[in-house]
């Protein structure tokens, strides 16, 4: 095993507000470490790394883009872990930390996993570290005021794309839903909340933190147009039938 | 309506480590502001001011506390908040910014929400902003190297109280769970997972990213303990059935 491997942290940079960055990931970005980042297509810009070029914070000689593409062929995924992984451990060989850059949070959604699991195949004594950020639904709830729970509500948070049969489901079960990727099949959604009278619950936001952001309060208007990829929508179910608690806190509904 | 108000400002300070407090919530509180904060009862420490202390942080003369008493009681609750809301539309008549330091994310199980929307009755046009921050069960995933969502998984929170049977189903639905408040029921959800042989995917921290934290990775080893009320355990259901997506990705499962 190689000696004096250096450090790989998964660093959170949240949704694109480079106020959102936490003060360790700004001031890890500042320090000695190397930066590396993901992109989808060799050439292509990384989102992750505009957030931190958005902070005013200039990338350290030598960082590098990371291949991870838009794919869901396990095998290309796959290849695709295992070559970015080796040039991490490339690059963690001359013993200096690598920050690998995040948008949103490393925990959440976020091709860090893959990475951080692959790297340790490859080589098991590799120190990692995870460092938490400020996730894009967490954003949007706040851009939104509108809370992602409160007291003992249930949240669930989905890819849209699992349909509106269970996303209607869902509704049953959960007070609070978070739909991601909307974009494909928001005529669906759209529909499937008019029938059950929440449309007033729901709100849609694209981007959300970041300068491109959109609010859209009255989600059937949005019948018929095409959105950003990264748009969600938060859905409150205000008159789902309360569960008792077993033990702990009891239901409030003042 | 009164001129010149102040704008409130919901200001998550993250889950307890002082490195996970947002750059621009830090600058907020390094700035002109008055602070408040929750306390449990009169006269208690507020454990979102001490974040804010162990980032250094003095708080600015006439800071208060504001106390929102743990009850589900729906009458005691209403007129705690009306009275929080009260003490905050006096502080907000000078014309200065008011912060209300949250633990963790404003949006999400945060007495905020309360606070804003009782301040919002009493006077509809006070200015309010929500500023968003990690919340404790990102904070967790990072601390437990466990991702809390990936590719197109289904992910549900939910405080543990909703008692074994509701646990149980959710795992037939969901790929992730995050059970807070797990303290009474502990025991309970270890038989569960026992009995569903999912020991190994089951994380559990408390107070997570505090100096306070502890980890346990085999959580039948906290079977008849006392644990924290800060407390939460993550599920990965490693063996869901995938559903496929009706549009969108598929399930990817290398």
């Amino acid at each position: 095993m190689k000696k004096n491997l250096g450090k790989l942290i998964g660093l959170s940079l949240g949704p694109g507000d480079p106020g959102l960055i936490t003060r360790q990931a700004y001031e890890a970005l500042t320090g000695e470490a190397q930066w590396c980042y993901p992109v989808k297509k060799r050439g292509a810009e990384s989102y992750a790394l505009s957030i931190a070029l958005a902070a005013g914070l200039t990338p350290p000689e030598g960082h590098q883009a990371l291949l991870f593409p838009m794919t869901h062929d396990p095998e290309k995924l796959l290849a695709a872990w295992k070559q970015a992984a080796l040039e991490v451990l490339e690059l963690l060989s001359g013993g200096r930390d690598l920050l690998f850059l995040v948008e949103g949070d490393s925990s959440t959604y976020s091709t860090f996993g893959h990475l951080a699991r692959t790297l340790k195949q490859l080589e098991p004594l590799v120190p990692i570290e995870t460092w938490a950020g400020v996730s894009s639904f967490n954003a949007a709830a706040a851009r939104l005021e509108m809370p992602l729970a409160e007291v003992d509500d249930k949240l669930a948070v989905i890819p849209a794309g699992y349909g509106v049969a269970v996303i209607e489901r869902l509704l049953e079960d959960f007070d609070r839903l978070v739909l991601l990727k909307v974009k494909p099949v928001l005529d669906e959604v759209i529909d499937l909340v008019e029938r059950l009278d929440l449309i007033p619950y729901c709100r849609f936001i694209e981007k959300a933190g970041s300068p491109e952001e959109r609010q859209v309060l009255d989600i059937s208007t949005l019948r018929g147009q095409k959105v950003n990829y990264l748009s969600l929508i938060l859905i409150h179910h205000p008159n789902r039938l309360p569960e008792e608690l077993k033990r702990g806190c009891k239901k409030v509904e003042p």
